[in-house]
């Protein structure tokens, strides 16, 4: 079966078309700059590549155009079901679920809390039923793996009725990637993960901590929104409230304002004020840069705390999973997360660390608590979920 | 040397005047409800107990109210030094110091990162200055035992131009109690402070946790404000920053508004609409209302994981001490929030930690990490503190 797996941005669409349950790569699709007269959209295949300039004014035109690509590289009908990559599904949502007017409705209802992606995933979903009428589509959602957080994990301090009256809870992200980590997991470390006190850490630009224990997430440090919990790119994570507000009366921030500080001019970017992009943060240390050097300990320090509180929460930890750009490509960042975390069973592999591969297990022979890279793959996630719905209907 | 201790609220003064090296409180002294037409000073001591209702339009005024029943129980010069609480001296002060107009500068230019506690603190001094001429007097700070953090510790991933501008950075409160508690760990466990990763947690109506590692604090958990960290009696703690903005948005708050709710509406009061007293909500909990299971189980929860973090941020911990109304007052509590962290060498001794004795080892005998409920006492720290320095005048 042909899977198409979808995943629409604020102003991007990226897609894969995969053979499934073979899990072959047929084709990556893409389109860049949605909204403006020169739109780029590319299918790129083993044989071919296709590129288009072309005005591209919403994201129903932009599957449109990717549409008859795919069409003109594998024939009509080269669709035969699609997966769409999800981000808020509230309380709701706890697994993959068929798109229908009743999935619409609650990606609809929680666009006001994840407004940079509910509003491009329902507006990809509708483009997609026009576009291929009568085939399944299958909504895979990032918050679905953590909406049975315990209580007392999902909990913010602040009076209950506010908290109900505007569903003001911890959801917490980066769900898919962190479903992918722990298959990974077991399989890398032999063990099935309901066997595993997990903790895993997605270190992209958006970085998120997960606790797995035996196998169901019991906490994620990103919260409400994205931006709660670990130093990122450019979002600030985890800070006193009252700075917040303190801020807006110091500098007459409106609350629009203040968010966009948050979320955007923040993180290491707005420690370092070098880059969002750890790399350029990590080589500017090597010229002597106190700030890039702040930026670095903070993000390492935070991390590392992290792992020591989700240790606490589960009892212990057995195994650890790193993944995301960063996670995948500092050996360095790698090194000082898990140095001095001895105590709770972490004895890093120097060599291993250091070894090309993208997926490896970094921990000593002798470290009681495994340690893995992984290079996540969120499409295969949706690609796998999806096939399993579809194959049934 | 009779030394007076000085403690300013918003609208109360507490005091003790202490008979130092001996450490014999000589009395008691407060004024409550400053201010008003029928405000009250109290004046008790082990022969006497003296209780006057007045108009006290100020803290001038109180403590001269206060100085004059002084007089008439221990004759004309009967303060010999005087000992102030203060809570803001920034990244300025880093121990005990004579106030002078320099200190003062530093206290009036903290004011507005603790309006409710500099601005009291200094007219305290001040009403001493005029009360007391040609005295020593001291101030011992909350924020000092935290000055000197780890860079990494207590940046905040705000765009750094801003937090200098503003001083946002962690700064951390409950100072006085910890040095308290880290002496007393000394003397339980048989060990200088030096030696010891101590993790200590001040568990009254306002909670912090600390991280001392070998002497020195190196990480805490409020903040900026004492608003940030653990469950608060009706402070929030942690929260995504993204909760204020988005309350904020919805319910058309502006900040003033908004930090009066997080201060003073949220916490375990907020979560169980019950009571800021925690043991309401305990008992409550007998009853069977879910929200105060709710509150208890994320404060126990959220304090629980600042153990693990602080243990990271430590490499391990070698003993723990608790204090504060709640810590000092609940076995439940306590054995709740050690629960599960014999991973990291903490095994509680359930009989000693029901003993009645206000300061108490409650660990095992074999547990590696030794516990100790210590009885806090911020007053005998100024006292001592304001002695080493006024004795040698």
């Amino acid at each position: 079966m042909k899977i198409l797996v979808v995943n629409c941005g604020g102003s991007s669409i990226k897609c894969k078309l995969m053979e499934m349950p073979e899990e072959k790569v047929l084709a990556k699709g893409a389109v860049e700059r949605i909204g403006k007269a020169d739109a780029v959209v590319t299918l790129k295949s083993d044989t071919a590549e296709r590129r288009e300039t072309a005005a591209i004014p919403d994201h129903a035109a932009g599957l449109e155009v990717l549409m008859q690509q795919i069409i003109a590289a594998f024939g009509e009908g080269a669709v035969e079901s699609i997966g769409h990559r999800a981000v808020h599904g509230g309380r709701e949502v706890t697994g993959a679920v068929v798109v229908d007017a009743h999935v619409k409705e609650i990606i609809a209802s929680y666009c006001d809390l994840a407004p940079l992606h509910n509003p491009p995933n329902l507006k990809g979903i509708e483009a997609c039923e026009r576009l291929f009428p009568g085939i399944t589509q299958v909504a895979v959602f990032d918050t679905a793996l953590h909406t049975n957080l315990p209580e007392c994990a999902y909990i913010y301090a602040l009076p209950h009725e506010l908290c109900s009256k505007y569903r003001i809870r911890r959801y917490g992200f980066h769900g898919i990637a962190f479903q992918y980590m722990a298959e990974r997991a077991a399989v890398l470390f032999e063990t099935p993960v309901e066997k595993l006190r997990l903790v895993q850490l997605m270190l992209g630009s958006g970085t998120t901590a997960n606790a797995l224990r035996y196998g169901k997430s019991i906490d994620v440090s990103t919260g409400l929104t994205p931006t709660e919990g670990l130093v990122q790119s450019t979002r600030c994570g985890d800070l006193d409230p009252l700075v917040v507000t303190y801020l807006m009366r110091r500098e007459g921030m409106a609350p629009e304002r203040m968010e966009k500080l948050l979320c955007n001019e923040s993180g290491w970017l707005g420690i370092s004020g070098i880059s969002n992009d750890l790399r350029e943060v990590e080589l500017a240390i090597t010229t002597g840069d106190s700030r890039a050097h702040a930026a670095y300990e903070t993000f390492v320090y935070r991390t590392k705390k992290y792992i020591g509180a989700y240790a606490a929460a589960m009892g212990g930890i057995d195994a650890l999973t790193i993944a995301g750009g960063v996670g995948e490509g500092s050996a360095q960042v790698r090194a000082a997360i898990l140095s001095g975390l001895e105590f709770l069973g972490i004895e890093l592999d120097a060599a291993r660390n250091q070894d090309p591969q993208p997926e490896k297990i970094i921990s000593s022979r002798d470290s009681r608590v495994k340690v893995a890279v992984v290079a996540a793959d969120e499409e295969l996630v949706i690609a796998r979920d999806t096939w399993a719905i579809a194959s049934q209907r």
